[in-house]
Formats: structure tokens, C-alpha cells, sequence
């Protein structure tokens, strides 16, 4: 139950299963916590997070706020939070994948990853507002530089749900499939991620999160950094050699 | 004659009325600052801001600029910016209503409200080019991080009017209602945002304002300080009560 | 060959042309670099830079990358992105016009010009992926800023092409003009731009760039600074005097 | 009672003066919001700061804190800090004399003056500590930028006094003066500052303030913005010829 | 062996005890990590982090270096960097106290202590230019926010030792204590803390964090979250009645 | 005449030599241009900066500043502050030794490096406040850096001269060596770092300039970028190697 790890070659999957509506308790936010933990602690070359059942998440359930007291809710949080970051950080490309409804919790750990693919049909919300609460894992946040401070604020303060083609015009959906092949496609994409030039991957991942924490200056610096080690890697050195004998596109990638 | 109040219950309604074509006068500019001073003494739980008219304003009294002098103008920048900031910060949700035409420093004040919702038919326009300055009232940097630096530089550098959908695709406009009924539909957004949880409301703009000045991590780090007071208030342990005996959507909120 | 720079009045026009592909090697690299030089040493009204040929550029000739040693690449990517941040610092307005499929360095130039235009039929990519590299004259957090690190990330970890419509809803792309018309429309858009009030430009440019760095509120105190001088310049005066006596849009402006 | 104000040539003279102990009461606050919004709407060429009787502030009188609501305290702190930015912001050097125990609210004005001068028997504190408090007018980040966090938290944590000596040390004091002839060597200093040449002093004041908000980098870009201008001043083409023609510190400035 | 913890009423205590130099292995880092992950799940109202035997530490024992790949390299860091944040961020004051010789992770551990205080006779180093490392857990950085970029380049360049005083006057050590009472002594004023109003010292440790991330406006804009929260604690509400009453110092705090 | 560059083995060695004074002129900042472009292009393992004859300098040419127009200060500003910056990002120890007097430019200068060495009798100021000019070349923003913002006001507003002592205790000078042997003790002090692990001296500097740009945290995630690939250079593996067979400091270093 919660979170539960599989792997498929380079790939690691992580699958959200728990009960009807997959909602957030005690035990789901602790798997998460694990489970992030446990892929910091030794990188895959790419990660899928998804959620089996009908929907990706109802959200958390209510039960977890009744009583709370204020010093409780600031560990919670913390902790969370501090999960969400290490998923963030993790030195790969992260693939959220929802195929229908992804409410509060499950979409803010959709907006700690790099990508988000949604099937046609799924419908987001950070319905917070309905218990008198804000939205605590980041979400206001992660939408802001997504989608602006106007739309972050709207999309929260009404509480509405908004489906995939207006949060892909948004920025915050990268990708929209259908519905019937969701699963397999959405895979397909993270599973060609897994197999690309992971540490080039992992450059790009750094670059973009510089330049969305502190700018387009920031980045710059950084990119001696990042961008000169790669010239000793056998993938850049690989493809490059690859390039040049056989044209684009017959590279493969080892991560190394 | 320029912004005057009046309270629609929890909502305060800032109203810009100031002859055919609302033009900003020392006058106008003086009532904004003491409208917005005596809101930042005494906050609402929403704020309402629009014009009576035909247009929502045409601009700047040209006249103002005439001889105006780089030390006055220093100055007078210098203490509108502040009352923008001012307004900016007012800890509940502030909604600007666009009816038509908005030129200006009235476009200006709309980009320091939480959200933009604007009638089918209104245009807006950062037209300072026109006499050789630049938008002054800290139009060009909230359109920014709103819409990314190109299009504010496109809305600038040329002077042209936009349509309330095209700023709607670049997450300047909220939210689009029509014509007909706008004054009224858009006064029921507003007035639901009033009576919504006040506190969580400035918890959830706390945190949008901190990612779009500081970033995504400088949030992450203020959820303790504003998540976790809330669940000491009526609204969250009320609604959660609601919630778990009524289901969603039957709670209601006093703001405290 | 490589840049090479014409002037139309107040206009520079820098033009890239080497080969059928325009690929960057490292002539053409050192002439951007002195391009840019010459441009920052004595800086026109307004800028426009372009491609001749087929295409305004299929990359860099991947030669360049083989067998580079980390340190060389490290001084190269360190010397670029000082030249591009040159660019990017022009005070003046800045457009890059793009007739067809431009590609990684190409593009990555275009990034660091205030507006984009985009013929119908223009097709953009970082392709870097394809030898295992990331890019590193400044696309990745060029295009954050833009249109958000999400979208970043998907079109640099795909290494995929993005047609100008699409990069145009993402707020990358500033104006699509029809490919039949598309030099000399873009250039007449530059050459207005060249015509127009030159320092509230460059205040403008300077608003934009402060808020995209350091928040609005940077950009906010910067009000005073660029804009109060504004008032000392003939381009104001005259501009608001033509106003008053004749109306909006009669002004014409000498950059002074 | 409270700050009144008095000027002196170019000199703007604020004078705390309330009581035995120059308690910080309402009317106290409200004074110093009123005296600030009049410096700001017709700034001097320099302010001097400082206080009357035999200590500078024995702090805030702590009946204002008995009962008082947290929204209520939000307000306040909200209305103070906004007073304490505007002085901050003054585009003139301003000055702060202490000339004793300076605690608490006088404590941190000092620190949103540009220079803080003590007499040698001077001792400073921020003890809300004692109220179970932070202080909340500013003071642990002004602290923090002249002092780096480890001596802001102890000098906090610890709610003890210092000396002069010891904070001047640590950069939080500029100057120490002998008591004997303290008031009048403060106003000397400030004195000479008035007289000089303003606007280089706020081109100063901007760059530094820059710095330490954003960073060097960002203090960089604003050099052509602040220093450019100079060049068209009566105050450098008078001190540039004194210079050439008579040497050094002979030049006179008028602020223009 | 590695971190222990024990409990003196409020305070919790760290011990660092592994044989006779305290060197950091294997089990030592991952006994850090542990210690902070359940500080953080359940913070006390205080923290003593101290070293039991003739030294603090001598560093970090080599062998754990010694064909460390780079990938492995990075996942340590990451984890500690990680680890170091946690207890960087831990709601209440945190004190570290260096009775000796102190070198690499353990001055790295200290430096993310809010208080660090010294014997007389300590010694302090971040020496891993002597294995051709830079120090990686957080010390380059946490020099220059106490003590600027100059002497933090100083002391990692040169790798060598210094003394409590020098580091003293760098703002680095935040007290000095003689030898022969040490460890009495420093438990005495961590204990004093742990007693002392712990949400309000949260509140200090809050802004001076945000002040040195994000400045001193960030810090501004966070005192109504963060202060006026305290207006409801019993701790406030108690000291300021003892104060009105008996005067100040008499109060005592319970955390609440 | 100007700056002009010797090499010392891995030590590359620029010097000012420009007549009794080494004033700045045209002349003088086009060959600080031109060297630190060169140093840029090939970058050595450590520089030393230092000048020729009785004082390091007695400032720029105030000819220089006789009818300049604000538009050619701009431009001649913006160019130096490039060349400033790219003296500063070097990926190498940088030492500027100050023998005697050192005043305006030439102080700004060695602000960008990374030590500032200074004989026992050497004096600096920022003297620009005597032409009614700020300075202009990063001076301001860089002692804000090193010393905090209010002595880095007090030092440019009251344009006096500062000894190495106190600078030294600001922050400022990183070490004091008597007059004497100066030249030689200074330049032994620039050999040895040229000599030590230049990667790792190189990722310190970006950790420390990282820390004073964007923050602790910023540079905590830069941590895994420049630490990891240390372990793939054969300076730390020889050098641990070394300490693990002959225990510490007789490793030695080529810089790979």
C-alpha cells in the first residue's frame, strides 16, 4: 500500500496504490517520504511516478487534519516538504504521469517533478480551500513558477478543478495523451528518457532549476560547471563519434 | 472624484470615478494613495477595484508630464510604487475588474491585484511610448512575471493595445466574463472570495508572492509559518468539522 | 563570412551567413564574440539580427566537439555566454528575426534578443541531446525565464523541433509574420523600434530585465533611477508637447 | 512629543522626544510614520536622526503589546516596517546619533539609517526577549546584513546589551565619538554630508543597498543607470574643473 | 559510537563520540543523518551539539575517499548537504560548542549551528586542499555568510588553522569561554535557551535565515507571519504581564 | 605601459606600470581590458596583480572625467565592470598585493579579486565623492559584500583613506605583510596557491562567489556539480594517496 517501487530496466517506477480513491493518511505520506529516501540514496536514470486504480489521488484524507494541532502540522510539513525537494533534486529526469483525477497532495508531487504528462481526460485541483487550509506541500509555490502568480492564485483560490488542456497552456502539463494508451505511452516517453545521455540530462535538469531559483545569471555561471564535464563522458564522446560516421540519431546511451 | 469606498459586507469595493475618461491627476494619484493607506490599516477580507464609466481609465493626464522636473518625478514614482506595494500586500484576496478600455497607471494598479478578470471587449495598454517614458507605476515588471520577459518587453516597446483574450493565453487576465452581466458577475467573484477563509487565502498569497520574488525553495520554507497557524482557526477546524459530517462544500467561513 | 554587420539609419542589422547551413564552427563563433564587441563599445538605436540562406542555422558543426578537453570547452562556453549576456545588456532594443529551422547556438542567440519574430514556417530546437550535451550558451534558462521550467525541460530533454506557433503560446516566440513577407516585415518592425523614444526603451528593457533577475520588487526600486531621467531628455519633451498640441502619435524621436 | 523635526541648512534634523525614557508608545509610532511620509514626499540633502534627554530609548512601552490582538500586531508591524523601508529608501545619506541606551524600536531605526553613530558610552539592545518576542520592526535582518547571522541571533537570543565598541566591531556602528562632544561632532558629520554632492551620495546609497539585496552582480548592471546621469550634473562639472584647476577638496556642491 | 543523544530537560544534547580523533566514517555520517532526521521529527526546545574526548575532530578519515567514484561522491554529499539543512532549520535555538581541535565536517556541522562558541584554546580548519577536496559539506558558504567571501576564500585556500579568537572577529564564533569550565559553561547557556520563550527565538531564527537567503526585504515581508502569531502564546501573554507587574527579567517560558 | 603580464611558472602576473602615479587612463583601462581578456581565453593556475613604482595608484585621471558625456560613461562603465567581472570569475586563485597607496580603480580592482594582500603602511579610499562621482567600477558593491553595507557607505561617503589595518579587520584585506620583503612574501603567497589542487581551488571560489550571489542554499546545491568530478583528478587521488602513505602535505599538485 501507499508508494510501492518497481523497476523496468534504467527506468524506476513508483506506483501510488491505496485503496479506492488513493487518498493521503499517515502511511501514504511516510511511503513517500521512503520511497523518495531510498531513490536519493541511489539515483535511477530516469523516474515514472503514476497511481494505479481509477484515479491518481482524491487528496488527503480529511481524517489527518481533525485535531491537528499547529506545532504537528509544522513537522508534517516540514518533512514533506523536505520529500518533495529530494524528489525535486533527484539528478534524472521525473515523469508524473496522471490519468485522471489528481487532487492536492498527488498534484503537488506532480509539480516536484520535471515533467507532466496527463491523459486527456484528467482533471487537476488543489481543492485546500474546501477544509480552510492552503495547500502545504508546495503546490501554490511549483505553479507560480510554472504558470505565473496571477494563474497560481486563481487556480487555488477558487478551488475549481481544471482539466489537462488549460494546464497545458498553462505550462504546468507538459504533454497531454490519450486516454486509451495513457499507461503504455506514458511509460514509452519516461522509459526514452531513461535510456538518453542521463548525466547531459542531468546538466539541463540543474540548469533549469538555477535559472528558475535565481536566474538566467546564475545559470550562466553554472554552465562551465555542468556543461565542461560532460566532454569526458563516454555518452557525449560516443555520440559524437556517432554523429560524425553515421548522422544524427544512432547514439546509445549508457549514463556513463 | 477619484477612488472612493464603499463595503459590500466582508468586501471592500474601491471605486475609480473621476469624469469621462478616468485620466490619473494629482488628485487621482493622491485619493489612490490614501485608499489604499487606509485599507493597509484596516484590511478587508476582499478587495474589489473598477471604475464607473465607459472606460476603465484612458491613462495619465498628459498635462502631468508637462515640465515635470527628474527630482519630482523621482518622488512621485517613488510614493506610487509604494502605495502599489501596499496594495500588493494587503493580507486577503484583491480582485481588479477591467469593464473596457485600461490604459496606464490603471493597468498598472490592476497588475499589483491578485487577480485580473476582465469583460469580453476590454483592451489594455502600456502606451507610455507615446510621450517618450516608461510605464512608471511598475507595469513593465508585473508583466513580467506574469507573462515572461519577451511579451512584456512586446507589450512595451510597441505601445499596442491587447485584447483581454490574448492577456488571458499570457496569464495577465484571470479570468474572462462577458460584457452583458460584468459588473455583476465579476462583484459575486469578489464577494465569494470574501466570504471564503480569509486566513488561508493570505497563507496562499504569502506563499505565490514569496516563489515569484525569492523562488519555489524560499516558499517551501514559509509553509510551517503560514500552514501551520491555521490550524488553529475557527475556518479550518469548522470546515474540517463540516467536512467529515456533511462532506465538501458546506462549510462557511468568518475569516477568523 | 560568420556575423558581419550593415547599418539602415538608426538600425544595426547583424546577418549571419556562412554556408549553406550557416553551422557554427569556430570562425563563426570568434566573429559573434567581436560582433558583439563592436556593438557594446558603441551601441545603435536598435538591433536587428537575422540569417541569409535556406536557414538561419543548422547548429554547430559538431567537429568542434571532437575530441574537446573539459578545460578548453569550459574557457569556450565561459568566453560565449559573456558574449551573449553582452548582447542580452545592449541598451537598446534588441530582435532577432527567424525565417526558417533554427537550431541549438542559433537559437540560443535568439534567446538572449528582447523579441523573437518567427516566419510562419520556422522550426526551432536544442538538439544537443543527440551528442550527448547539454546546451550551453544559455537556451535552457533563456527559455525558463520564458516560458517556465517545465516547458524548458521538455523541449531540451526531447531534443525535439518546435514550430513557431507553438513556441508563440509558450511566450518565446513575440510575432509570427507570414514567411512571404517575413525579411522585410521584420525588419520594418526593428526599424520603428530604431525610430522610437531610444532611452525609455533601454528603461524599459532595463524594468524588464531587473524583475526577470531579482523579483518586481528590484525592479521596483529601479523606477527612480531610469525613469526620472526620462524627464531631462528632448525625446520626452518634445513628445509630450506634440501630445498636447496635436494629439497621440505625432512624435518623432532622436534618441536624445 | 514623539519625533518632531527641525532643519538645518540642508540638514533635516529629526529629534526623538518623548518623556524620561523616550518610550515608544502610539502616538510615538505614529509620529515617526508621519515624520518619514514627509521625508519622503521632499527629501533633504542628508537627515540626522537622534534623540533628546539622557538615553536615546529605554524601547517600546509595553503596555502597547498587553492584549493586543495578533491581527492587530499584524497590522502594526506591516504599517512600521513599511515606515522603516521609506526611510531606508531616502535618496540621501541619513545619519543616526546615538548618544546612550538606544533598545529595542530606536535600536532598529538606527539600523535603517545609513550610518549609525555612538558615543563611546553608548550600549544597544533588542530585548523583546524579556516580552517573549522578536523583534519585529526590522532589527535581526538589519542585524544580519551588517553582522551575518551567527551575531544577529546571539545578540537576539540573548536579549543582552552591547557597546559600542563592541558593534562597531562587528560593522553595525560606523563611528564612535567621544560623549562630552558627541551631539555636536554628530551634527557635523551630517552636516558635511549635506553639503555634499547629493546625488553621487544616492548613486552610493543605490549601489550599496543593491548589493546587499541582490548582490554584487545586480549592483553591477545598475552602474551605467546611476553613474551616467552624474556626468550631466552641475555638482560633478563644478568639482571635475575645481579639481583641474585647483586640486582636490576645493570643489562646493548645490545637490543639482 | 558516532552521534548520541541525550536529553537535559528541554535541551537536547548531540554528543560526537568515536575513538580518539572523532574522525568521520561511514557510520559516523549516516549516525548524523539519523540524529537530525529525529531532531526533526520532533524538535526540542533547544540543541547542544558537542564532541566528548581530547578533540572535537580531526576530519573526515581518508580512507573513505579512496576510490570514491564521483557518482558516489555526489549521492554523499547530497545526503549530508541535506542532513546539514535539516538541522540548519530546526524550529529552536541550536548551539554548537568546540572545546578543541576542530577540522573539516565537524566545523561543517558547526557552521550550520546557529551559535557556535569556543574554548579558548580551539583550533579551526577546512583543510581538504591537503587531499585536493574542497570542503563539501556546507563550509566554503556558511564562511561567507558570517564572515564574507574574502576570509572564506582565506581560510579554504590556505587550509589552514585558526584560532578561536581571529574567528571571533570574523563574526564565525559567536562566544568564547574559558578552557576549564568549558563544557559547564556552554551547557549552561544552551540551557538558558532551551528555557527561554522558544517561539519567539523561532521567530528571530526565521527572519535572520530569510534575511541572509533573500535579504533584508524578504525578512520584512515575513515579521506579520512570523510575530504576530506570538500575540497568542502563552508565553508572550505571561512575560508581558510579569513585566507589567514585577518588572522585567521575572518571567519564565514553557515553549507554548 | 599599462597593465602588462609576466609568468612565474603556473603563476601568471599582471602589473601596473603607468608613470609616477599609475593613473587611469584611456590607455590604462583598454590594457586592463585587453589582459584580463587574454587571462580569460587561457586562464592560469593562480594570478597576481600588483603594480610598480611608490603607489599602487593615485586613482584615475580626472581628465578622463573633463566633458564626458553620460552616454560615453555608460559605455565606458559597462565595459569595465565586464572586465571586472571576468577578472573575478578566473577558475583560479586571484591575489592582489598592495604595496603602497591605493585609490579609486585600482582599489576596485583588487575588490575583484579574490585576497587582497597589503604591506603594513598601504592605504585605499574610494575617493570619487571629490568630482561628485560614485565609484563606478564595482567598489561600492564589493566592500558591501566584504564588510557589510554600512561601512562600505561610510568609506565611499566620506571619501577618506583607510589603513590596511582596519580593512583588515572589515573584512577587506584577507592578510597584512610588513613593507619590508613585501614584493617577495606577497608573490611566495600567490606561488603556493598557483601550486596547490587548482580544481579544487577552483571549486571553492565558485562555492564562495555562489554563497555571496545567491546564498548558503545556492551554493549547497551546487555542492554535487563541482565536488564530484574532484574525485576523477589526479591531484585528489595522488594527494590521497600520499596522505594515506606519508600522512598529510606531501602531496604535490599539477593542477589536472
Amino acid at each position: 500500500m501507499g508508494f510501492h517501487r518497481t523497476d523496468d530496466g534504467p527506468l524506476a517506477v513508483l506506483t501510488l496504490d491505496h485503496g479506492d480513491l488513493n487518498l493521503f493518511d499517515h502511511g501514504v505520506f511516510e511511503s513517500f517520504i521512503d520511497a523518495v529516501d531510498a531513490l536519493d540514496a541511489d539515483p535511477p536514470r530516469a523516474l515514472l511516478l503514476h497511481a494505479s486504480g481509477r484515479v491518481v489521488s482524491a487528496g488527503v484524507d480529511v481524517h489527518e487534519f481533525d485535531g491537528l494541532a499547529p506545532r504537528d502540522a509544522a513537522i508534517l510539513w516540514r518533512r514533506l516538504i523536505r520529500a518533495a525537494q529530494a524528489l525535486e533534486d533527484l539528478p534524472c529526469p521525473t515523469v508524473f504521469a496522471a490519468h485522471g483525477l489528481c487532487l492536492t497532495a498527488a498534484f503537488e508531487i506532480a509539480l516536484a517533478c520535471d515533467l507532466l504528462i496527463a491523459a486527456t481526460s484528467a482533471r487537476f485541483g488543489l481543492v485546500e480551500t474546501v477544509v480552510g487550509l492552503t495547500p502545504s506541500m508546495g503546490g501554490p509555490q511549483r505553479l507560480t513558477e510554472r504558470a505565473g502568480p496571477a494563474r497560481a492564485r486563481q487556480l487555488v483560490y477558487t478551488g475549481e478543478l481544471f482539466d489537462a488542456q488549460t494546464l497545458a497552456e498553462w505550462g504546468v502539463v507538459t504533454q497531454i495523451l490519450p486516454d486509451d494508451t495513457f499507461a503504455d505511452d506514458a511509460r514509452a516517453v519516461a522509459l526514452k528518457l531513461a535510456n538518453g545521455p542521463t548525466r547531459a540530462h542531468a546538466a539541463t535538469k540543474r540548469l533549469v532549476r538555477t535559472a528558475a531559483d535565481h536566474g538566467v545569471r546564475a545559470a550562466d555561471a553554472l554552465v562551465p560547471d555542468v556543461s565542461a564535464p560532460l566532454f569526458d563522458t563516454e555518452d557525449l564522446r560516443g555520440a559524437v563519434a556517432s554523429f560524425l560516421k553515421d548522422g544524427p540519431g544512432k547514439a546509445s546511451y549508457s549514463g556513463l
